[in-house]
């Protein structure tokens, strides 16, 4: 722990009592001036801290930033977090955790930051959030799959991400195929599923998740919608991190048991594509049907006006409206 | 062009015969002091140089040495190698050429190296080889496959190589599915090929080449061979490194052709395993039987004993002698 972190742990531990300056000198073992120069690093992260006469210092307020320790504690996870890096701001979570994942890190190994100068969604999309409002991360995984069936850990993540935003805003939010986290045909959120890899072995894989926490309008394009549009209250979003990695690690472990086929279903029960009239734009071609849902392997499947079904592992699909 | 290849230029553009001092210093703009300093730079990188009197300065030989400039010197080809780096010591050859995939470098670019200090094989084995007697190479694509489709690259590579190697040594040079270079029964260079993608798109492909060049058996695992054990003499390592990226670079246009079928039929007549009686080491089982050879996905088929076609993306396959 840095002198920074001893400090902070001390209020803590307080529970909303003072400590004294002098307490805290001593149990660190620096000198009091240390102390309140430590105290004014703590205040300009936003932590607020009162300074009672007589009686020593007081933690007031928490700020709601997404600071690794904040995050790290009382977690929970296995591994999921562990450990946590955070950034005031980054060019892109992806891209931190791919070097992570390239320097050998253990799956599990997560990556937030405030904001994201070259932030990335699917397709080489950019991906843009306003600082401090969003939730944005990426987190290192190690899966025995092939490259081929990477698909299915962005499946797994949607799960994990949809059901926290339905526990924490009451709401049927829902999954528009592959990736994007909707509620109301807008995006509240995505997730870009990026790995390195051999042919037919993967080394590493980085999931990065973003989503609109406390967003207003102003701050996004049209057809997006926050968290906070939806509960009509600011989200906490630390707690609501640490909840996101705990699910996450629910769902990736039941991957890990070969349990796909139960939350392929789970993805059908959230899903707002299977069943709508979609609009599908590959590399070659444009096909329009009915969505029937996902198969094992996470491919969508469309059945086009003369009855026959097709598959789409890739490629953009669009919802539109019912022609009758 | 930095003076050390200025210098290098005027002295090759002589064709034998000997520049003087004072020229060169004329030309390129520097006294004749740093005209002699670049010479003995020069020296100590292996160029032989001698000085005759009142002549100048005569280039009598070019060292076999896998520098940059001497690849790119008449290279010939539209995009391979286009540019080229290299290096007398790295960690691996993949992994810079992915560092330059990521930083957005365009198809083509290829990194050379004396001698790997952490050279990788394929399923993370390590691949060593003695320093100055590999021809040692990664470079980058960027085709538009799916990452399920990716194993053709390292097909596509294998025919490159393997013609390549046989135009060298008249010899008939093979592969063993998936990825090494053969010739009578022993190893003679490995191709891995990594990839950085999404679930549905490849952002970059690095393929890495290792051949045993001028190694001699003291070198070598016992199941390895050189190009110089199979021709009886030193191979130029410089021209025939330019000659295997004009061949990767004509498959690589056939493969981008949709020319892959026809890249598989030559593959197949270069195959020392099809045909052959093989065990298959998979993720959770092994597989014993006949190869009967690729389909146009580039897997493996074998026939096992029951009669029943296995067919196998990954996995590890060892050609065992017939049982009768």
């Amino acid at each position: 722990m840095t002198k920074n972190d001893q400090v902070l742990h001390l209020l803590k531990q307080a529970d909303g009592k003072s400590v004294s300056g002098e307490e805290m000198s001593r149990k660190i073992g620096v000198s009091r001036a240390a102390v309140w120069k430590e105290i004014q690093t703590l205040r300009s992260l936003g932590y607020e801290i009162q300074a009672q006469p007589h009686l020593g210092y007081q933690l007031t307020r928490i700020p709601d930033k997404l600071f690794a320790d904040e995050i790290a504690d009382s977690l929970g996870t296995k591994f999921i977090g562990k450990p946590i890096f955070s950034y005031e701001d980054l060019d892109s979570t992806n891209d931190t955790v791919f070097k992570l994942g390239e320097e050998g890190l253990a799956e599990g190994a997560a990556v937030f930051t405030e904001h994201q100068k070259k932030g990335r969604g699917r397709l080489g999309r950019s991906w843009i959030s306003p600082k401090g409002k969003a939730i944005l991360f990426s987190y290192l995984l190690r899966p025995t799959l092939a490259p081929s069936q990477v698909s299915r850990v962005t499946l797994v993540t949607g799960v994990s991400i949809a059901r926290a935003c339905r526990q924490l805003t009451g709401k049927p939010v829902g999954i528009k195929w592959p990736n994007d986290i909707y509620y109301q045909n807008k995006k509240v959120g995505g997730i870009l599923t990026e790995m390195s890899a051999e042919s037919d072995r993967i080394n590493f894989v980085v999931v990065g998740v973003g989503i609109n926490a406390n967003s207003v309008a102003a701050d996004l394009p049209a057809n997006s919608l926050s968290l906070r549009d939806i509960t009509g209250q600011d989200v906490a979003r630390v707690s609501f991190s640490k909840m996101l990695l705990r699910e996450i690690e629910v769902d990736y472990l039941r991957l890990k048991k070969g349990l796909f086929d139960e939350i392929a279903q789970e993805w059908e029960s959230y899903s707002v594509t299977t069943g709508q009239r979609v609009a599908a734009t590959l590399l070659d071609r444009r096909i329009e049907g009915q969505a029937t849902g996902i198969d094992s392997e996470g491919a969508l499947w469309i059945r086009k006006d003369n009855g026959l079904q097709e598959r789409i592992l890739s490629g953009d699909v669009q919802h539109l409206r019912a022609a009758g």
